[in-house]
């Protein structure tokens, strides 16, 4: 018997109510199901509630019911247990969800019975020697930016202890593919196809001119250098997690090396068509 | 008999000195001359000091000693006296200064014999009728943007009561022609000469592809409208100054009507040769 | 008793037909009709033609059926005669098409009665001195490019005498507001209000990165310089006219003092509600 | 004992008289030389002079002076025999030389005792099934353009048979990582690591706001169709050799299984230095 997890994202609107639906229609089927912990308690079943970093550990896949960002953050909390994830988008097409919200049920039997393919993608490993952070991993891309208040910033970059560049910028993307339809493209950055292994480094409102998103080695490492009088800088993750940087600090980024996020997607499911359908809506 | 003024930027390499043996060559050739309240006390001659908005008002021109920085700050608190500012630079090529310090003895004469002309640019003046902001005018450019760990925010833009756009970004640039070679440029937006009279919207990094950098009329009203959720945004002049902003404010920017910065320049000054040797040492 | 002008592209799609009603529609109302040359004699009513430089000496208005294309053309030969344009668009949302087709006889009253307003558009002077060329104008930019096998050119480009640069590219455009949005705005251009009057002087493909599109005032006089030992050159207008260019030529770019093209838009027209719709669409 | 290749381009200032000293310098240390056909010629070697094609197979390595386009022409005639090339640089910095002239004898011996280590790059495979084209092979980009006078073209294209857009341009690069620091670069395109296997497909003036440089993987097959009613448009090759194309026509592009082509390098060459270098100059 197979065991399902769901994270969902209450905060979209009617999804309470979806998410109430899928676990009463996964149940009838005989299927076991668990969920997120701030769901479980909301649908009043909190012994099915589970720590999302824990959840994939017992499940043969998760569900996730939001949009692009619900599925980041899912992303990131499940990768580590190798479960794939199914993205329901309860918003505007994305590019990481897989199933629209009006078509879930017909689709849904394709995924239990095991008709998908999954699509791979890479994460990036996030680390500050000098200060205690937390282990970071992101799919999209990590960020150093100045604050609102700070002047232009020099982030000191090198690539496997090669000097690359001081950009004298607002700050500093870098990407995985999976994040270069993201902040990187709003800041000048190439599409990159998720299936290419690259970092992606985009300079973001660059002073000098000749400063271009570049891509590098997946087996690279980057290393950038905060000077010693900048204040006020932060580290964010997927757009999510946000991390205050201290003068002389340095971040240090490369592939995450065993870890990988696994989504589910439809055996004819192309990454072109779905560029094309999404920029052409987004534009 | 002429006065002079002297506004110093301490800060910079050698400026104390630079600036007492200034103080003393033009006191030597029977001029009189005035300073800013903090350079005149750092040189022993408090009776000296004036405010740096009333300065102005008693001396024929401003000497300003500095980078582009500080001569921004200088021109917007000279400008309302209607008084000339000459840039003599400390540091690198500016775009605004006009004598670099090596030169500076050898051309002064001709300034103080009136064998220059004046470079006038507009200044831009910045409402926020919601709150009582002070009034603010800017030489560059004012900016509307996100804090470091604040999403993506959008910017409801009016020209003249007319919807534009509601840009989904980092924030948004309105930039005068001289501000057209700082932020804008590092934005995305185009060069333009200084002496078109025109406002430039540059959106910052934004997130719909289509947005692009759009010059206006001088005489257009902008109206930017914050989104009543939109909290951690900030309001920047000219790089320098800033000014926390709240969900549901609005900005209005329009041309300074009267008032205007004057920059002294050589007879000969061309922008364009300016532009040329800037940009290539810049980038 | 008023006289219209009609020019119509009957490469169009139901062209021949809908200028045919027209012209039926329009002689019911008692109002003459005179015709573009080809049209007249494709209509059967060769006494009506007329050249389309001439036309407009002897109507109120010119009615121009097709698109963005067909008006560019039109407008730089009514121009001259100052006679105002109505643009009525047989294809896509047009930047300078006023009406569509669906439309047309809803709101033609309105123009006949006078309820319109007037668009006007600065046009382009383009004179090679050096060479015989024929007196040039252009509404949207005049492009000086590099033929398919040539390599990259080196144009030389003055503004007002001043020597701004070289660009090492595969060509540059002059462009009026009206044109930022046509080329130039491909060309990595600013879009420019048509009210601002302005030049916008945009590389194409330049290989030095510091090559920015560049706005100058309307009032400038542009001078590129072809190198000697550069063939295979050519000046199009509007993308419409073409013409060889000969090493050593130059090209003399100047906005046309007294002629301007005159669009009779509704009332209530307004820039920004064209941009934002068209744009998105375009996107 | 040691033959090598010698390959120049005599057009270049000092060419010959470079070229005959170096020739001399390696006879008069026992090393056997062999010259390009018109090298030989002009030095008075007829015997030594072969094919560019041919000169690898009986060469231990070949010495290319020129400038990166020189080398460009070199490497695509070298490449298939295996044998590396050592660029020695006649003019500017560039990205593919590795010598500069006024170095050459100091780094010679080195280059000779095996003290050098290899910068691989791919090459493009460029077919065309409808017409019979040659066999064409690119290192730096495959360019699909219109002529100076036709309108805008429409290219449709396709990654693995997978419908990827059609884009209205001006035309379309697709570029190897070596080809990312040219014509790419000035398009818009990402700078990429040439250790990256990737491809790079750049659209030029694209006047679809959503087109963006898309990177795509190494052992991905692109393929483009020209539209029936498109004439006058061509494919050059690495900016150099140029080929006309007919309506209807497809061309296939793929990186060129079995060969690359093999650049000697210092062993301390690192990709980053150089950019940093070269970009800072160039801009």
């Amino acid at each position: 018997m197979k065991t399902i997890g769901i994270i969902a994202n209450l905060g979209k609107k009617n999804a309470l109510e979806v998410t109430g639906r899928l676990f009463h229609w996964l149940q009838e089927r005989g299927l076991a199901v668990l969920l997120d912990r701030e769901t479980a308690e909301t649908l009043g079943q909190k012994d099915l509630g589970r720590q999302r970093e824990s959840l994939g550990t017992e499940v043969d896949f998760v569900i996730v019911l939001g949009g692009d960002g619900t599925l980041l953050g899912a992303a990131r909390a499940v990768a580590p247990t190798g479960r794939p994830l199914l993205g329901v988008n309860l918003g505007h097409l994305g590019f990481l969800t897989e199933v629209e919200l009006r078509e879930l049920y017909e689709r849904l039997p394709d995924f239990l019975a095991g008709r998908y393919t999954l699509d791979e993608r890479m994460l990036l490993d996030i680390q500050s020697p000098a200060r205690s952070l937390p282990p970071l991993s992101a799919l999209n891309e990590a960020v150093i930016t100045k604050g609102a208040f700070a002047r232009l910033i020099h982030l000191h970059t090198y690539v496997n202890d090669t000097y690359v560049d001081t950009y004298p910028a607002d700050g500093l993307i870098v990407a995985t593919p999976t994040g270069s339809t993201a902040y990187s493209l709003a800041a000048g950055g190439p599409i990159v196809d998720p299936r290419v292994e690259v970092m992606i480094i985009t300079p973001i409102c660059p002073h000098s001119l000749y400063a271009r998103a570049m891509v590098i080695n997946a087996d690279d490492v980057v290393r950038v250098r905060i000077e010693a009088n900048h204040h006020d800088l932060s580290l964010t993750i997927d757009g999510q997690e946000g991390y205050g940087l201290v003068p002389g600090d340095e971040i240090i980024i490369r592939r995450e090396r065993n870890i990988r996020a696994r989504l589910m997607r439809s055996l004819d499911w192309r990454f072109h068509d779905l560029l094309r359908r999404k920029l052409k809506e987004n534009s």
